[in-house]
């Protein structure tokens, strides 16, 4: 028996016109309803302990979603939708609005720049205008408030002991009023929300921000965890990354694995920029005792390949959750005073600089995988670049739709590159692979990748 | 000395990109400026008792406005500034939110437009479109609420029995927990909102809005009085009207001149089609004991022009306020049940059909004027067009600059038509200019137009 | 037809005890009925222009109100009202909440202070903790905010321009984010009021406080006006005095008769105390044009029995009324730093020293009308507080029931002193009846005292 | 090196009269200072994992609390206050709150029933009404809002399991919108509180309360956990109880102790009463798989001691945390209903009955607790009424300070009665020390009563 759900819209997608209307009808009759139904199944997921997207779909096949038009607006009629979402027949409301979310970021959002003559996605400035107007029609940024949202990265599969103590430094940042912006799935996406929420409680903070940004291709192997109150799908992956670094106030890195480490190459690339030197931008690697080894070789990887400079942007410190609040909270009146100093905004970092390089959208097809430029002997923001894009790729071979679909039809991508490099490459990423932090525990994992020296 | 004040921006201005900021201090160099100039200006004159824009203009000759790129944004900067606009070199709250509208509405949305592929305005369901677009963009539409809004239209130039009698039906509206749109200037659009003032602080109503609309060639001659807290600048006069209509749940009209029989006519010409036979829209016609005259002559030229259908459309209210405000309150059940049995929206009249005759924006020149298909014998929607642009044109002939300026070198419109149609035309204007309703009184009137029969 | 209306309570009132309800009860059986009956009456009056309590209170000899007891507390039933009150058969808000706010003062707040062992009035500590209770109970003292309430007095009865000016000053304050106490009744206690209303909704200031204190035996007299959105009755004059003097922040004194030389004879005698010399309380003076001798009279009068030291203590502004508000707002910083020096409450002025001399409430019967001892040669404070009593007897012969009462049977009051003194007051009393400041025009005034050298 | 922090008052303890505050001060020169000072460092200990007041209270022997006196009203100075509550030097905000209402509830509370001629605490309805102001005074009852409010009861000491399951219940009653009040300490009291913020934050539901009402005597042994957003302090446990219930829209009971068994007599003893008959009020014992047997003995302790009518006034259900969740809400209407055709508050039932023997305090002193009535030939009521006395007199041995002074010095208790009551009696106490439920686990029980037969 089919199951029917309709729902009325909520936030500003409960003031579409009908011209709108109409060309939201029409993005579902082309090849974008594919994604938008499977981000909206993603999305209707979340909570499930899962990163295998075919785990997810495959048990709902039939479920179906569709856009009804009314004189007054929209709504998404759901067909046989997962039960998991839903309290006694009602949809669960934090559910309802990502639904909306994702028409929104997708469908309308995506009609808005199809339309948009000025709009030029080869330039840099117009890059950085579409990802501030993604955030801003969320209402993901405001126009007054202080300095006060902490980016948080880390692995999505991580141990017991270091998802505990993700959730501790959440909640010491959460004693400290700060908010937390995250990539949206579980472990160390969803850790430091959770224990924030506790934080905010105890402090009577009433407005705490769980703001979640993800993207297209990875929202189905990392739904939104329960406590993401703001919810942002990005075009694409540098898009999200920008997205990331200009919100930030700060940014804590956790334990992870080849994505945490795409955005920590991203991240050092930018900062090594010399248009960069003077940003206000504290970054702290940290994890409990047992995770001390792991950031040795990440900062032995990083010395050896981007050099002392590098380090030096970052602070590592192991297993005190209350120091690493503490030292995000006590540098933030200088990330304030510096805005100030720039006349920039205090929730959107238009002075940072971001080369074109870090903007423009990298498709990991096994030819542009072989053929990254990975030598040692080039521009620090250059390597940054190319390793950032090696992670990328293996990061799409792992758990993203059509990443893993080219390694089925192709077998692993190729790396090639400096003898060097990849010998430091491939001990980085056995002992990811050691470690578990590949795929979620309790399946095994196959490398999507081949170095070749 | 110069004198130069800087100002934040606010309200939706506050969260611009400088891809935006860009286009935005473009604009300015254009011939855009002129009009944003005056604009701002008008709206920096709110409150001055003037309805000759020299007048309001001359004083200000070395009056500026320019935009100040920020990292973060926007900034205007204001030279030689009226000082009526001050407390205690404090630029008035109220006066500070009407300069950022101007600006969003003339400068922001404009660019918006020219770079938007899909917008068509040749298109009904296009103009529709932009009409929502600049009101949801305004915050004047509200995804919640109960129908409330009751538009009042009416002479800029009213006598003071007149004015007390609009305060007093906006009293009246007010204690029923009605909010007031009205055209922004003063005279009977002001007044009512004044009255609702009074009323709404008896029932402790705290959110009342006073929606202004306006366009830009008017706003100089009707800037927004004190108490309109949302001001819209709609592109042309017939968005205007369109935004008028559909914001509408009951439409109040008292005295006035040729703008007021302009709105009236646009009105009736749309509610006679065939297609809006089920719309339930209250329309009272109402003023003083000394108004029935007044009404008893337009109700007279409606029944010889357009007919019995036309006169059934409204109800005229003698002298009786509370009868006004009671009338319009208790068919507000059945315009809500009208919206909800249609799925369409409480705020925007979706359903409401308007000709793309009622839409395209008429230019009052000397050819067009005389153009004017002005005979009896036509379907009525039509003729109701062909009148409400010849009074639109006469509102430009007698206050817009423009048609000042056309009139100064060309001599007055010549209109042509029916001689039956010509006299009864005659006859209602004449009673207008003895009536002091074409100019605020203490300036003499010079007709900007002469009737061919 | 007996008409009845049944009120929920709102407020503080709608969260009684069953005990509380029962104590309300029996309050209600006792004399207290009639007080509280009146002033219900006076408050469904709010609007009417008229200050003759007879004249008021005689189309209403039906009128009956009532308590009613449910489970979850008490509702007011109202018998036969006065149609002013209800707009289509529903009361309006404004005057629903002032109904139960002198249930709450009259009836509620009196039966705790009954029941209360630990406040004993003779004790001037314990008469400002009812003071403050009174206020507290009433929500119109805030934890938070900064100075700005401006305590208005001046004449229920004043001429056309004098009334516009207390508007144009009420309107600069507004513009000024300035909140207005006063007396609540018509004149200088609604103008200030009124105009506030149009100033704060210029400035988008949404939370004007517009306080009217009053006392029970004047309200008949002065109903509160339809501005007042926070009502408060004190048990007394000489407790709302104090209620006055303790919440404001400045005072701006316009031109009245006897009821407002009782107010600032009240002041000047507190100010005079070497306790309070260092306070900062800006006082003003002022009028239109037309009032300028009035004020000059005033001064002289003040000059004349209690010093320079005493004129001092105010300033005198004719006719500007952007400089009165300049002026208030100005001398705020220093109102805020004196209040945060001392370690003192923003909202209640705890270290101004009132003695029990000027707190202990005057019963002005003949004989101690006749006993005042209104002689040149003592103390000026005591000076002030005999004439702020012999201004008190007058006002409650001139317009409070119990005092008309007694000199219709007993003839007017005798009031005896230096023969200078008497000449000085005979002068300015004349001067009151001539300009009307005795009763509202229209009703010929006969004196209720006379003065004995 | 004494460390030294003095706290703003905040809450309703921000608006103090200086009368008010010297009675406070004099409050704290007396025995009550103690009981305060206790309070107040429980308060501060909220978090830390102890149920052993002596334990909890000696690390801090040199802690000290003072009232400060300012013009203003009054600050509270803390020296060496306990670590814990501070983050960074400044006190956890809820920690902030929870001494104000400390303050509030015991020395501000207290004062005021000193004073109060009128309450008599002999009387039921004066009893009711303490209650009632208790409640109010700390904004704890709503004048407006739909039933929602959920108390949970159940054991300080519970194992993970079923701590894991109060929890899973707390979040299925905050996914659909219910509150949750409970005793405010660990276990069974935290658990629900957590669960709810979880399912709260999901369906963005922004105001969850979380209610603790504790009583000086027990607050020591169970300080409020982090969740509780507000706390009261009712003056003993008796009147603890009654807010439970007269607060409660539906009550769900966890696995617990005596204190457990405390609260289920008092409840069965009130509802059995024929007054009470038509109440609606869902009660729910529950627990995981696990506590199956752990309620079918407390269902034949009641069943053979209170009959069939009482096991009617509850429902089992076990190891379905939806289920009870669900039970409750679609009970709910039903609750509404009643309340609305009895006149009832939709906050505080003041149509449930109490007699005056479940509202005197009772004083578990050896002769008390050996003269209790405990025989099965007795009304239902009032052998309710006897057990829920022993068992109350069993908590204080344990873990009330004064109690476990007395067991010290007297040996156990002596509880006499029936034979066959006091094997059941006994069979069900030897189940909760064998299930670790007297104490937290790791401290060896010794028992505090001897039953005799």
């Amino acid at each position: 028996m089919k199951r029917t759900v309709q729902l009325n819209p909520i936030g500003s997608m409960s003031l579409l016109s009908q011209l709108e209307v109409d060309r939201l009808k029409k993005s579902t009759s082309s090849e974008l309803y594919r994604l938008f139904r499977n981000c909206s199944l993603a999305v209707l997921n979340s909570g499930a302990q899962e990163d295998n997207y075919e785990n997810i779909f495959s048990p709902y096949e039939d479920f179906e979603i569709n856009l009804l038009r009314r004189e007054r607006g929209v709504k998404i009629e759901l067909i046989n939708p997962p039960e998991l979402a839903f309290v006694d027949n009602k949809l669960i409301k934090g559910v309802h609005e990502h639904l909306f979310a994702v028409l929104r970021d997708l469908l309308h959002m995506g009609a808005r720049y199809e339309g948009n003559l000025f709009v030029d996605q080869s330039e840099s400035t117009h890059i950085t205008h579409m990802v501030f107007d993604m955030l801003r029609n969320a209402n993901a940024i405001q126009a007054t408030g202080d300095p006060n949202m902490v980016v948080c990265w880390g692995g999505h599969s991580i141990g017991e002991t270091e998802y505990k103590y993700t959730k501790e430094v959440g909640y010491q940042l959460g004693l400290r009023e700060m908010n937390i912006c995250t990539g949206c799935g579980p472990g160390a996406m969803k850790g430091p929300m959770k224990g924030a929420t506790i934080g905010h409680a105890k402090q009577r903070y009433r407005h705490g921000r769980y703001l979640g940004i993800s993207e297209p291709s990875i929202i189905a192997a990392e739904p939104p965890n329960p406590i993401v109150n703001e919810l942002v799908i990005m075009p694409d992956i540098e898009k999200r990354l920008e997205a990331f670094v200009r919100t930030a106030h700060a940014i804590v890195i956790f334990p992870g694995g080849v994505g945490t480490a795409e955005e920590l190459l991203y991240l050092l690339g930018i900062m090594l920029s010399e248009q960069n030197c003077e940003q206000v931008l504290p970054v702290i690697l940290t994890g409990p005792k047992e995770s001390e080894d792991y950031f040795n070789s990440i900062d032995e990887f990083v010395g050896a390949t981007l050099g002392k400079a590098a380090q030096n942007l970052y602070t590592i410190i192991v297993d005190d959750a209350s120091e690493v609040a503490r030292t995000v909270r006590e540098n933030q009146p200088e990330v304030t005073e510096y805005r100030r100093q720039k006349g920039d905004s205090y929730q959107f970092n238009w002075s940072l600089k971001i080369d074109q390089d870090f903007q423009s959208p990298f498709s990991p097809s096994h030819d542009n995988m072989s053929q990254l430029n990975l030598h040692l002997e080039q521009p620090k923001a250059d390597l940054a670049a190319a390793l950032r894009r090696a992670f990328s790729g293996i990061v799409a071979g792992n758990v993203k739709a059509e990443g893993i679909e080219q390694i089925k039809q192709k077998g692993p991508f190729s790396i090639h590159g400096d003898a060097r490099l990849m010998d430091m490459l491939d001990t980085m990423l056995e002992s990811f692979v050691a470690q578990n932090r590949m795929k979620l525990p309790g399946n095994h994992y196959y490398p999507c990748y081949k170095l070749v020296k």
